[in-house]
């Protein structure tokens, strides 16, 4: 279980290596949404995306010289690369031949080592335990790990700092549900008005269904969305109970209205989100029901340049 | 003169309207560089450049009430537009029939009125001339102000804070010059081992040529460039004499080098920035002997989506 002090701890080990993200606004957004709309930038992040903390956090918290192994779509991968070249031992990833290019890309040009593997025909989890066993490298799995969480929780203590509000929901993307749960345990402690609601995309919401129902509940699948960086099969073990104590109703977002977020964060707020970093955005300016003020966490900006040209030309 | 009271004194009106932007930079970036880069990410700035300080510097400095009127082809227009409406002051902007679309929305939208006139027929200063007499409206000049300049110079206040080092270039791109002073400026006074250099696209280098000559020299055209934001006939009559004093010999990049600058800040800062937002980018990644670490201003992302999306389509 994730404390808050466990977050305070991760958010001293990062200082001076994982950067403190702006909580960015513009008029002419908050205009369109009908509401006033924050947003905590982590695309702006060190690796282009949170995950940078959680990585960070766990590889930080390794004996030193503990080579690591890690198995994400990409971010993930980033995260851990980043911190475990820093930290100056070696990183395995384990990365389906089908994630974006440019997250490929600089996975391996942080230095890792980078595994493909076919989604469809091999099993990810057989390959992770034969390489962490013949290679002796220690799992950081991307969100079921306490220090993950109390890594991407920091994202948490910073929104409580910098939001200037007492009362309001916080959309947080959400795959696995590290950050949410990171952060829902950070505003609980740290201003409780703030509230922490997931955001998933139309047909992978297994977290919304999850809380919905008081039990972990599966996606149907895990492909077949352009927000690559959330589609998770089902809960984490770990997160879920957290955000079933401290989280409201989950939301989702059609891949539309996601990629309208995209485009719209372009225009508005100037930065790079990929599709599945803008569902809370998305959210924020697209759902009902919501307050007069919500944050949303924009989670990611590695997007591959087409993807990003062609949302442009539909949305922009 | 612009002193550094007189910046401070800005920074103090601006409180909690201006934007505190980051200083990013990015492992990978530092890599393709072969040094550190650090990057004052003024396209978030909330009205997408640093026009927004120097607007609200001038507009706050006025006698309440009074009406403005400025002359742009975007980002010093969307400037005072946000100040003039956070004011609420009439603000009427003269703008080239031919400026980005995006940025022509964008002052309309902050409750503007835009005139448009065809640079190759019309007389923009005597049709400013015209309107400022009938409306009883004061002129907000882009650059050749004390207070516009006070305002852009505290970017420069931002930078000595922010910057961790005490020896290095700070790369600024300039117009008419108006960033270039006020950052100069400040930095003479709180950080004088950090020096600045004036940025401009090649043809187009009117302050660097006037720099090496001493003298006040013309640019043979202000179209031509993609850099449409820092396109200005000659230097400011109060800018070139402190940047003599104070300023590096000035540097200039190609257009090609501005739209690489403009896909590398996509894919590695994860920011949107226009093409003469992103000259000092380029000129840290690609001109030779500079230091071992530059500082350069991101000076504005207001660009149009096609453009954007050609950009990564070439260089992404």
């Amino acid at each position: 279980m994730t404390t808050l002090a466990a977050i305070k701890a991760a958010a001293a080990r990062m200082e001076g290596h994982v950067r403190r993200t702006p909580l960015l606004y513009a008029p002419l957004l908050d205009r369109l949404a009908g509401r006033r709309v924050l947003v905590k930038a982590e695309c702006l992040q060190v690796t282009g995306s949170f995950k940078a903390r959680g990585g960070w956090a766990a590889v930080s918290a390794l004996p030193p010289g503990a080579g690591v192994l890690a198995m994400s779509s990409g971010n993930h991968a980033q995260g851990v690369a980043f911190a475990a070249a820093a930290h100056g031992v070696p990183a395995v990833i384990l990365m389906p031949s089908d994630a974006p290019a440019v997250k490929i890309a600089n996975t391996r040009a942080y230095g890792a080592e980078v595994v493909l593997y076919d989604r469809a025909t091999e099993d990810r989890d057989a390959l992770a335990a034969r390489l962490s066993e013949k290679r002796g490298l220690t799992l950081v799995p991307p969100f079921d790990h306490p220090e993950v969480i109390a890594g991407q929780g920091t994202v948490g203590l910073e929104i409580a700092d910098q939001a200037g509000v007492d009362r309001a929901d916080v959309l947080v993307p959400c795959g696995g549900g590290g950050l949410s749960t990171g952060v829902a345990v950070a505003l609980a402690a740290k201003a409780p008005g703030l509230r922490v609601r997931t955001v998933e995309p139309v047909g992978f919401d297994d977290m919304a269904r999850s809380l919905a129902a008081g039990e972990a509940l599966r996606n149907p699948a895990t492909t077949g969305s352009v927000c690559d960086a959330i589609l998770t099969p089902s809960p984490g073990k770990l997160t879920l109970p957290v955000l079933q104590g401290l989280a409201g109703p989950g939301l989702a977002v059609t891949d539309e209205q996601a990629l309208q977020a995209v485009a719209l964060a372009f225009t508005h707020l100037r930065v790079v989100a990929e599709p599945g970093g803008a569902v809370a955005l998305a959210a924020a300016l697209f759902a009902p029901d919501l307050g007069d003020t919500v944050i949303c966490v924009l989670s990611g900006g590695n997007v591959d340049p087409g993807l990003f040209a062609e949302t442009l030309a539909r949305f922009g």
